[in-house]
């Protein structure tokens, strides 16, 4: 039987790299999508090339779009990117909210699934980790999944699209394990809002914090490299 | 009472024109969104700067994304735009057809409509002319207007998100005798798939047919500045 053609968004973290490996467990046959957003952390986008080429993918587009044109996000704008605190505020939306971002990505990710006849899509959404993105809910998703069906020639021909979120309901030490059973080699990820060029994190930020508590709640050694070892 | 703001998209062709004015008519602080996407006919994103200018619109975004990168369509591909036959079969879908076009383009204003704190978007898609382009559907708009409101921190803390789409129902003629009756200079507007740089039309195109039936319909002197004179 031949393999069904999937797109994955592959942003370089440590979650994109095990919905990756995942969706290649499964057999599909993956079509990587990368996004360049003006993100301070270009270091992801280099770990995200690395993973694809490892992975050994059938594609890999890297969409060069600038999200700095609205403003308004930590990820993108120059504001200083949370150290600590905000984790605590789970039922808020975090400063590093992006407006509109899983709706642009996903919207991009469509647009190549039609383009390779791909009638499926992973996504490394969470939503326990991150609680407060609307944009990564399941109802959003199921949301974005009627649309989708509804927007393009491939829908209309009777091409049903599926949207995968194999991480939704895991929490971070899950994930990790999960990924680990699949071989993921999360030394080549990057997860770090701030991380230098070398791709080595602050181990301070939102992300470096969580990721660095899910190795320990997964107790898996975390191959992380930090600019100075976490206390 | 305070005008309420909206968000444009703004291609620069007669329709998007004539939904300029409609919001303006309306009402709305409006705020104009643009693409430039590697499409071939430049010359319509001049005219889009030119409409917002002098539309005096409160703001103005373009931003460049390249549909290129996937691939697929007359109006981003180095393949031919059809000449005359394409506009009689009107159950399928074009050759110009973009994947996932509209859906990207409404992303973007989503995006731009929480940064500036709209609460409406206009979109100049049409049922009619357009029938083969399944984003251009009434149930298409109906999809993105659920996600939309699912899907940013302003949906969340309650502001909804309306689309118009003020053109879907009309005929050509009938968008331009709205628009004629509105004040809209269509001389500065640019329809064809394959203008020249002066965005001079070339007369043959579908975008160019359809556009010349409309002013002959309505009975109204067509403004279009052409490279030869239509036969």
């Amino acid at each position: 039987m031949e393999a069904r053609n999937a797109v994955v968004l592959l942003s370089g973290g440590l979650d994109s790299a095990t919905v990756l490996a995942i969706a290649k467990d499964e057999g599909y046959r993956t079509f990587a999508l990368s996004f360049q957003y003006g993100q301070r952390h270009a270091a992801e986008l280099a770990a995200a090339r690395h993973l694809a080429t490892s992975s050994g993918v059938a594609g890999h587009v890297v969409a060069d779009i600038d999200l700095r044109i609205f403003g308004g996000s930590a990820l993108t704008a120059d504001i200083e990117v949370p150290k600590g605190a905000a984790l605590d505020a789970e039922d808020e939306i975090p400063v590093t909210y992006v407006p509109a971002r899983n709706t642009i990505f996903l919207a991009y990710a469509l647009a190549y699934a039609e383009t390779v006849g791909a009638s499926d899509v992973f996504i490394g959404v969470n939503a326990l980790d991150y609680s407060g993105y609307p944009d990564c809910r399941p109802e959003f998703l199921d949301a974005f999944t009627r649309l989708a069906n509804l927007a393009t020639k491939a829908a209309v021909e009777g091409q049903h699209l599926t949207i995968h979120a194999p991480l939704i309901e895991l929490t971070k030490a899950q994930i990790v394990q999960r990924g680990t059973a699949l071989g993921v080699d999360y030394g080549q990820t990057v997860s770090c809002y701030d991380a230098d060029a070398a791709g080595r994190a602050c181990g301070e930020c939102d992300a470096c914090r969580l990721r660095r508590k899910g190795f320990v709640e997964a107790g898996i050694a975390d191959p992380t490299a930090y600019r100075t070892p976490p206390g």
